[in-house]
């Protein structure tokens, strides 16, 4: 184990990227909220590949069915699980990487690990496409944290070398290229493009802002808002580096540069500056929870890469076939939004329970 | 909470900076296990303040009693509890704090989510005093591991702008100060005296390198070796940023670059480079496990800050009394071990179970 | 929560009686075991209603669909995750019942817990029907456990007032009604249509036997075999008490009485009597484990019955429309043996981490 | 694992009966609540040895020392530790057990299971000594119920064949002999005395009834109250029974005699009957929450048994030294009392979420 993540809610994953279907099981969540599916498939839309020209040319709709846990458009208190049926699968395309395994990717640690049983199509559980799931359990969370009041940002930082400018202050899902500076998003864009069409792919790092919290979420140690927000983020494929606040960057701060004053706003405590990112001893302090993840070039390259045959023990030229995305930071930012309201609305229901 | 870790072993971490004594819990530890309580007391040793310029005047022997789970000098298979003492104390030095919250420390977070009744004194359960007994549990499993084979290595990277230089190939545990090179070590101490002398801190980076773990370590999603670490490494106080391998440099890389290309090296698979920091889709690929931590400078200066005082509604100065290390990250260094070493441990059991 | 149950495999039941399926998420199942979809079906087939005149006449296939996890009839080491479709449901039949609870039922109790968003159609999610998911995740234990020897033996040991004779030696699976002593059964049997004819229901005692464990198979206090046998044994709807080995007839004997002397038998340590049901401790000892479990009258009576009106706060009599078992027992049977499956296989997976 | 217990708050019980301590870690204890420590010394004190003719002469104070978690008096939100030092111990009285196991105690599955490292000595960790640490964290749940107005009522059943008479509406944690009819106490102390001269002991029954519990109380599938009383309550060393409401007996009942039917009393929905228990669906329902709990005769008698000598092969003949009680069932009562105060706070801070 564990497909599973929480305390106080618990999103459980599954499927492989060839299976009949993927989906998620969730359990904890209130009876009483109600679901707007218009609204959950328009964000599943936003992970959703095909859309454009820098993702991979796969079609799926991804649009859940629920199988339960929703009763009359409300949670009912039970576990909800939906899931969404594979389709548009070209399994022949990864016969050979059973043998061969893709550089950077799950293939030979998951063959390993299974002792010869994984399902190698399409990267089995460990492929991308198990996004999706998490996005639908993440979409449910969104959606009540919205009505607390609660409002989670997200936007492309940087892709390889070029830089989003301005702060991250209001929304950026409904642009086509999720950034502040529009200008930077074309340069992204094209940059993109330029690999893509080299064979190669680009990382980038994407940045969360989260907005409305109550002061005084998370718990000591191990259940910090910190260790709860990476257990999640680090469950996305790609992801490479978490960083809160100021991040590495107190690494070469002095005290009195980092340490965030206190100052009184409105009768409300607030702080100058916010290196913390909002997180003190693990808990919230009702500064903006800001963190930043480093996303991995996709490693599915047209490019030829030396790989191994571990039926023969010899060296290998690899040539990866399939569809892939050649550059994957576009279609996580969704996902870094799902997860990080996963873990905020599994602290906030903890929270709860000192009422 | 909560205070505690693991899956298939459980460290629970209880005790306030200034209470009658901190400890843990350590359950899941199989019977047989030998325990040198002269080398963990070594090990301890390391963590312990009092013993050079750069850390608190505060002079605790911080040996561990062992209160059961242990017979003979042998886990017996049941909890294993060991706990500190607490003493040389100086409960009035914090007094102002529950009013005036220190920046950069959880006190203001944990007055508003204990509702006032958090132990303030000493920074209570958030006091850097509670690595003490992670200590003791990590190193509990340190010894494990040594048995099996596998090694954690640590240094210490950077100081503010001073960067370690060479690989971290072997250990820098005997060392007075851990890095690899000597001459820059000196240079960090210097750094670390000349901010002690202005009343302010520094921070850094602190390397992890593990070596000897088997092929197909870590679990999919939410408990990979990412995961797992990650959800430790944050419970440690300070900790602002982690990377593993490349990191945040992925984020720059093209996947031609990025991608560890694979060969074979004396019959076993190996990798060209290690960007993936020997981890792929959350799973070991036998290739050394790297990771890199951020620290923040120690929030405890001895400079006027602003703060507030929570009783009267106003912003006050405050200066900080109390003993407090200039810089934390010698200190951290065996913490970050003892981290590695519950969590690579942990997910060994885990494995085990598929024999 | 929790629809979920285990430490070192983790079983998820979704589903409500009337929503578009119900189904099981299973983690934690090492890759590389077989799965006998046949064997599976002729499993689930045991529990299916509508096959006698004792049962209700809905007919449910119950054929489990699998959406993944398993790849070319193996299991694949990720989370196996099937379904069943409800049909054949009458919806309409329920109505009343949100306003109007019936006596025995989770109508009340889950309309509060719920806050009136409870789905009541059919019992919901604390309808019998949840037992199904249940068994398919026993059913694919039981595969495994019998690959280790260790058989699970179950019957009906009672039917109100009329017990079963004989010890439980071998299988009574494969029997139209499960006992050891078939002239019992046919008194059984001729007793549930008596009561029917009434309508009325019955109540009825499970007798469960499980050959062939490891000696040291549980662990101390709230993991041992007692403590993980009834976490799961009273998730079966009807179950209102549990007693293992002797049981409650321990309270009326003597520790001479009691106590299971040791003798050698063919080099193994064996007790004269087996009391202790074969667990010390909580802890196996290599003889058989035995536990009885007691199953309440099925509380869908055509009787008319005493219930109020949650909305005019008036009391009301209550018919109890739908189809339903006049007695649940003989269902129950490999529900009970799917449970016990879980327990043991869970626990035998986390003994095998010692190795 | 697990020596732990919990879903919203978790204990921990650490110790061998010979250790140097034995203790208990509780977490998630909101801060704030008050420990009355001369009042939970009282209730320690009802389980404490030597107090009477009828349990062992071992004397043990049994008074916790809190470590930490307490601050000024209340509860300061971070785990609270306790311990309980051993004394009056004994080593020497069981220097053969680790050959020769006692009949009905856990020697010989301990010593499989820990592979000879087990502590022997006292039990270990199979010790009924370690309920004093069960009943420091249930003496501290009891105090919170208290003030919620949850009151939890508990009394000797029976002693053997001598029954108790009348019905558990008052407490009889006063009594020497917590009993309501204390004529029928006088035969059982009688009884107990009897059996202590024939160097023999005997068993019994508990009952628990829990009032003011809210209605909604409980999860479905396995964490309703059923499942979470009784894998608590089978950590208590000697249960080998558990019941709820009308338990074994509804076996025996047709449907129209077990429903409880409704009917409004105070505008409150109330059962005429309870043979429920106060539970449906694993959710209470606002009737007083019934359970009986069997526990054997103490394994330790003064009796020579027939055992085996697992050093040479052979079997062999015991006679148990040290000190032991006759009837371990009036000692075992405020242990059972501080069981359900761990299940019933539990599922209460649960239960609090939703609010």
């Amino acid at each position: 184990m564990s497909s599973s993540y929480g305390e106080n809610l618990r999103v459980t994953i599954f499927g492989q990227s060839h299976s009949n279907a993927i989906g998620m099981t969730l359990e904890g969540i209130p009876a009483g909220e109600k679901i707007d599916t218009e609204k959950l498939n328009a964000f599943m839309a936003r992970r959703a590949p095909g859309n454009n020209s820098y993702s991979t040319p796969r079609k799926e709709a991804d649009q859940p069915e629920f199988l339960c846990g929703v009763f009359n458009d409300y949670t009912c208190g039970t576990p909800i699980s939906a899931i969404i049926r594979n389709s548009n699968t070209r399994s022949q395309d990864y016969s050979e990487l059973k043998r061969v395994p893709r550089p950077g990717h799950a293939d030979y640690t998951a063959e390993e690990k299974y002792k010869g049983f994984q399902d190698y199509t399409g990267g089995g559980h460990f492929s991308g496409r198990l996004t999706a799931p998490l996005c639908i359990a993440g979409g449910i969370c969104l959606q009540i944290l919205e009505k607390e009041g609660i409002e989670i940002l997200t936007r492309i930082k940087s892709i390889k070398d070029v830089e989003d400018k301005g702060e991250l202050i209001d929304a950026t899902s409904g642009k086509t290229f999720p950034v502040v500076d529009d200008a930077q998003g074309e340069k992204m864009v094209a940059l993109i493009e330029e690999y893509k069409a080299k064979g190669d792919s680009v990382g980038g790092i994407i940045e969360c802002v989260i907005n409305g919290l109550p002061v005084g979420l998370g718990d000591p140690m191990f259940d910090g808002m910190e260790n709860r927000i990476a257990n999640i983020i680090f469950g996305i494929p790609a992801v490479k580096g978490l960083e809160f606040g100021a991040g590495f960057d107190v690494a070469k701060m002095t005290g009195s540069e980092n340490n965030d004053y206190y100052k009184y706003e409105n009768g409300q405590v607030k702080t100058l500056t916010n290196n913390a990112g909002g997180i003190l001893g693990g808990i919230t302090n009702g500064m903006p929870l800001t963190f930043k993840v480093a996303i991995k070039p996709t490693p599915s390259i047209a490019m030829t890469q030396q790989s191994v045959d571990l039926k023969t023990g010899e060296e290998k030229e690899l040539v990866v076939k399939g569809r892939h995305d050649p550059c994957i930071v576009p279609r996580a930012v969704p996902v870094v939004e799902a997860a990080a309201a996963i873990a905020v609305y599994d602290a906030l229901l903890g929270q709860k329970k000192l009422k």
